[in-house]
């Protein structure tokens, strides 16, 4: 249900309400303008479901970006999730149920998961356990591949925009290395520092540091310098012609009418801005990288990703088969809460909304105890008779994402849901777990050297046979 | 005068029709109203001057381009003058005195043909002695700069749509080379096959080879190997991380509403078409060619080409200060008629509308013959008593651009029209003319190697200290 097919329904509404109009006009027998009029009523239904917006004539629609304003005018309570924006209204965050239908992807089931395990015969990761990869495009095309001996590589991302990341971003980087580890495919990895100079108010120079910085939290996080290729935009468009000759294939097969529907650019945005989703797209094409597959433009890849950026992505889809390339897979993350809950994406901007990778024990400590939002009662007494509420915690929601033992998680939550747990005894595990976690990525960063940096940066071949 | 001070004039004339309306409205001073009135109508003149066209409500400007379509429905006489179409009524070609008012730009006139003389220290070129180059962007700043010793360099390119070339895409190289020899200046020469990629219905791979091609006949004008860098977008792109800066650099300054007024660009339109304008304008920018400037970004650029070329150019001009950069310089020149006549440029589509590069002696004979429009009369006794019309006549016009000796052109130009020279002696001066031009030529490009078209798209540093 992406922006285009919106396009698409609201083209077909057109159409349709043009027919009635023609019918009524040559005066044509009631019969037909009745059955015209159904249609035409139909379609109207199935667009604002599909769209969360009533049809209107002469308005096209604005893709998933659209339900913003209109929602907000309509004082509505559909989510928005665009690479831009995410807000939603529920303290339990966005409602990915609802969005896997919206953005038409389909949801990772147990039967997915247990297929993964099957396929790389390893226990599944417990961001798959745990529902924190909750959607995907194609992941049973890229096993049936798989288990038929041919290979596929994996891309991700990160908009370089400050020097300081936050746990949330390592997000899809860990579930990211765990594909590579139990696949063992190679890995692409697309710094977009000239996507942060064309959004942000900030040089080039700032956008291209960021990204060699980031460079080292992500290097951090244990990948392997033989099967790893990491990237920024600026260096990597200037050094390899067959990036951007990709680049400028998407860009012919793409109009400005498409952009605006699947990501609400207007008129007065800078063309830099209107032509950027062709080079976040490129990298899902193979021959993007001559030196890691030796030119073969057929190689599937599988871009592990928040949910935010697949309209990118069903872009990139729409695209692929035209350019004459195989289409990219998904698997969609759920967003990591802002300790203020689940309502938004944490800010790299906003310091005491995100544990970041460079704060102390004692940092960690006080922003958990001051800042993380509580699904516990008021008072102790309140809270030992009525118990608290897992769905909306915080500390909770962080302890699925980064503890490990499924068991001593659920005690966890059954015994904050009876009110055995107190509040302060569950951030208190939540620190202990984030202290020694933090502490070791930043050993780990330390000894990522600028030599190691410029490896994972050199476009080179890696250890596989294309 | 370009297409955003047009969109300027139409906001201001917008803001002043709401003034009055809302005066009327409030039922202001009736002096306040009339003061208000003639204002507007004020600008409406000034509107109707510079743009050619009548005020509309809420139909902006689509700067050169739009003169296309209005003109065509009012029946206009304006001429219509962007980088994809060139049309006009009348049989003398396009009114360049007019062109320079509704562009902004400047007459090159005898004083400064006179200072190119003294600067450089030669002869002008017959170019400039003929009025072929007639326009100008800051010419003089280069020559003062030029007098302190302060180097400037040239950029000048081609849209590699077709393996063809003909001789009226030789004028702007012809010029340049000139221009290099007389002020001893690094020339890059920019080969847009990523343009003809994403206008025409051409693979990349065919736009790629064009260039290639084309290349070698830029080459066999003569040009320096030590002194001139030549590039194909697609290869240069993919190979220089600080060409690919400056592009993102445009691009993040330059929005849709812009590029819309400049060049006629729709919604329909891909994202690669709306963001190219960038990729033009970036070479106008000495630190897109670290190589050979050493990283300086203040080295003055001039621009030779073809006044249809001139949108792309004021955006530059426009983008230039708000990046650090200095502005480019411009040269423009007059099209070259095709042998039909100079309503319209050449075309490479259409083999007798042109001589190409790799015609025969005979080949140009008999399209002289039979194609080269007449200014004489149709009898030749009629001729004899009344005399031709050189203004519009094709072989005149064609030996204006290619006969060296001023005085012979002189000559011809009165017994033309005097009837004493009749048009078939006339376009036997032209094909004995073009015979031995076109034959050197070709001669010229079968000794330029592949190894050397090698040697001169490598980017490398040139033979000058910058």
């Amino acid at each position: 249900m992406h922006g285009l097919l919106f396009y698409g329904l609201y083209e077909q509404l057109t159409a349709q309400g043009d027919k009635v109009r023609s019918l009524k006009t040559a005066k044509a027998d009631k019969a037909d303008v009745d059955a015209a009029i159904q249609l035409l009523l139909k379609l109207k239904v199935d667009y604002k479901e599909v769209t969360g917006q009533d049809y209107k004539a002469g308005c096209p629609p604005s893709g998933t970006a659209v339900s913003n304003d209109r929602q907000s005018e309509n004082g509505g309570e559909e989510d928005t999730v665009d690479p831009w924006n995410v807000a939603t209204n529920s303290a339990k965050g966005v409602d990915y149920d609802k969005l896997i239908v919206r953005f038409g992807s389909s949801k990772i089931d147990q039967e997915l998961v247990d297929r993964i395990e099957k396929v790389s015969g390893q226990k599944p990761h417990r961001f798959l356990r745990r529902g924190i990869f909750f959607s995907h495009r194609d992941m049973n095309q890229v096993l049936d591949a798989y288990e038929k001996q041919k290979s596929f590589y994996l891309y991700t991302g990160r908009g370089p925009s400050s020097q300081a990341m936050h746990v949330g971003h390592l997000i899809p980087f860990v579930f990211t290395k765990w594909l590579q580890d139990v696949f063992d495919i190679p890995l692409v990895i697309q710094l977009t520092d000239d996507e942060k100079y064309l959004w942000k108010d900030l040089s080039l120079e700032d956008c291209h540091r960021f990204a060699e910085e980031n460079a080292k939290d992500i290097i951090a996080c244990g990948f392997d310098v033989n099967k790893t290729f990491i990237f920024s935009d600026l260096d990597y468009m200037g050094s390899s012609p067959e990036f951007y000759r990709n680049v400028v294939k998407v860009q012919k097969h793409v109009t400005f009418n498409q952009v605006k529907g699947i990501f609400g650019f207007s008129d007065s945005d800078c063309i830099g801005k209107i032509s950027f989703p062709a080079i976040q797209a490129a990298p899902a094409f193979s021959s993007s990288f001559p030196q890691i597959f030796k030119g073969r433009k057929d190689v599937q890849c599988l871009i592990p990703c928040a949910i935010d950026q697949d309209p990118y992505f069903r872009m990139t889809r729409d695209v692929a088969p035209r350019i004459g390339y195989p289409k990219p897979a998904l698997l969609h993350s759920t967003f990591f809460p802002a300790l203020q809950g689940a309502q938004t994406k944490m800010s790299a901007s906003d310091a005491n909304s995100s544990i970041f990778l460079t704060d102390t024990p004692k940092q960690i400590k006080n922003k958990v105890n001051k800042h993380a939002f509580s699904g516990g009662k008021d008072t102790i007494e309140e809270h030992r008779e009525q118990g608290g509420n897992p769905d909306i915690d915080v500390a909770f929601m962080y302890l699925t994402f980064f503890m490990e033992d499924d068991e001593q998680l659920e005690k966890i939550r059954q015994d904050y849901t009876s009110g055995i747990l107190l509040t302060g005894e569950l951030k208190k595990m939540l620190i202990e777990t984030l202290q020694p976690m933090i502490t070791a990525h930043q050993e780990n960063r330390k000894n990522v050297t600028d030599e190691m940096v410029k490896q994972f940066m050199t476009p080179r071949p890696l250890n596989f046979n294309f």
